[in-house]
């Protein structure tokens, strides 16, 4: 899917809206655990019930590698099943040396049919760009994500290698970063706006003015509304583009919403909730 | 497997080399590929005829899950024939927010049979603890690869926030280190001994005494020997603890030594070169 395509999406259906499948059997309703293909069931009827207020699926690949070849199975038929309409992401945080990156790339754009994948960024170059050789794909790179672990690394102040002297270091304020910043200014040198997107979580909304300020046109994906407690409001305002820039994935809040035999009218009915929200802010947010 | 029994095995078998079992279906001998379970019979092969040679086996989780489902079973079933004698690495670079990453340690602690798996660390404490709670099992976190990457983030300078004035920054030389430095030192506050170790590429030799510095006792995994050209004699001498604190892997070299039928006893042929330059270095390295 282009950029135009998934921008398209978007305006005509007045959402921004991705859903995340992440799919734990302990969690779906008790009428479906004991179905033999249970995973892939409830995925099909939550995806059924709210194809049209989302433009995205997310499939997190832990909840179906846990289940062993049966969930790999099912992450194989959900994402077969989602109709090319809707941008498929395989949210799976790969990334290492490059001939095993290419491994990781064909495994989810070629032997699975995914639109995205997600990518950690710690090895560097020759770990991300054989995801970004294939031009029809997307890379979604790590940036700053919505846990708490962010506080550890990714919010690690950095300083560039020239900026120090000999004996001992003077630098300037402005030359002190965080390398979540560092990651995402490197990796725009490797990819381009149509093929590369990053991770930013909706926990932390101070900082979206100044990530748009590092990558000001590029698409993210924003985890972290929900269940995690991100503001939709916020980080719309904050970082909307004027072809939206923007998929916000919400998981657990929406296919959780209920444990009972309406568990898909129910996601159906927070999914709608979360449309009409986004609907009002692409038409008063855009830049 | 615990520590005692790993260093155990090394001293036993005068070895601490890990063969890995990276089976890319098209390198694999001609008279294999068309073998109904082609990529599992290989490694069947590789196993019995190296087993006398190493104390682990390391399986990279991407040429398996490029092959889709029948990818995944091979998986297993190589996992499953490995017997418990040999330390079983998933070399897989996971690392997700915390129920994320719950399920990605369900997925190769009890799931599959894994000892151990390798964990990339961008996304912080949250990320790691999940695959730490399981004390019988190890979380072999990056540090220090084996790539050209390298440069990008992991040997990125950082400086400590405490260490920033209010107005403008001075900071003396000894606040200054690299990101993987701050990423291990941060690591071992989070495991021990017994069940965390990390990964230091055996490319990088000149960082080795840094990195026994900050981690005196801790088991490292070295990839980087073999195919990506670092040297065995270099990080033994530098990195050796007194039960060894070193495993090595090498992984094309070894199981892509020959393209005939050949291929397992050449492999074995190459394996127990490598054994016995260990076992040299296991009687003069110790510190």
């Amino acid at each position: 899917m282009t950029r135009e395509q998934l921008a398209h999406n978007i305006f005509t259906k007045k959402t921004y809206l991705c859903i995340g499948l992440d799919t734990d059997i302990t969690k779906i309703p008790r009428h479906l655990q004991s179905h033999p293909d249970a995973i892939f069931e409830f995925n099909k009827q939550i995806i059924d019930a709210t194809l049209k207020y989302c433009v995205s699926y997310k499939i997190n690949t832990a909840f179906y590698e846990a289940e062993g070849l049966k969930g790999w199975e099912a992450m194989e038929r959900t994402v077969n099943y989602i109709p090319a309409t809707h941008f498929k992401i395989a949210d799976a945080k790969r990334g290492d040396i490059g001939n095993t990156s290419a491994q990781y790339a064909k495994a989810f754009f070629e032997t699975l049919n995914f639109d995205a994948i997600t990518v950690a960024p710690y090895m560097g170059e020759d770990s991300v760009k054989p995801f970004l050789e294939y031009k029809d794909k997307w890379t979604i790179l790590l940036g700053l994500t919505s846990n708490t672990g962010v506080k550890d690394f990714e919010l690690q102040k950095v300083i560039t290698t020239n900026e120090i002297l000999e004996e001992g270091i003077h630098v300037t304020k402005n030359t002190i970063n965080y390398l979540y910043e560092k990651v995402v200014a490197t990796a725009i040198e490797w990819g381009s706006q149509e093929n590369l997107m990053f991770v930013i979580g909706a926990t932390q909304p101070d900082e979206f003015i100044n990530i748009r300020n590092i990558a000001p046109q590029y698409f993210f994906l924003v985890p972290g509304v929900g269940a995690q407690g991100g503001s939709l409001k916020s980080i719309s305002e904050k970082a909307m583009t004027k072809d939206c820039g923007l998929i916000v994935n919400v998981s657990r809040a929406i296919i959780y919403a209920s444990e009972e035999e309406d568990f898909a009218a129910e996601a159906a009915a927070i999914a709608h909730q979360y449309q009409h929200e986004m609907s009002l802010y692409l038409s008063s947010c855009i830049r």
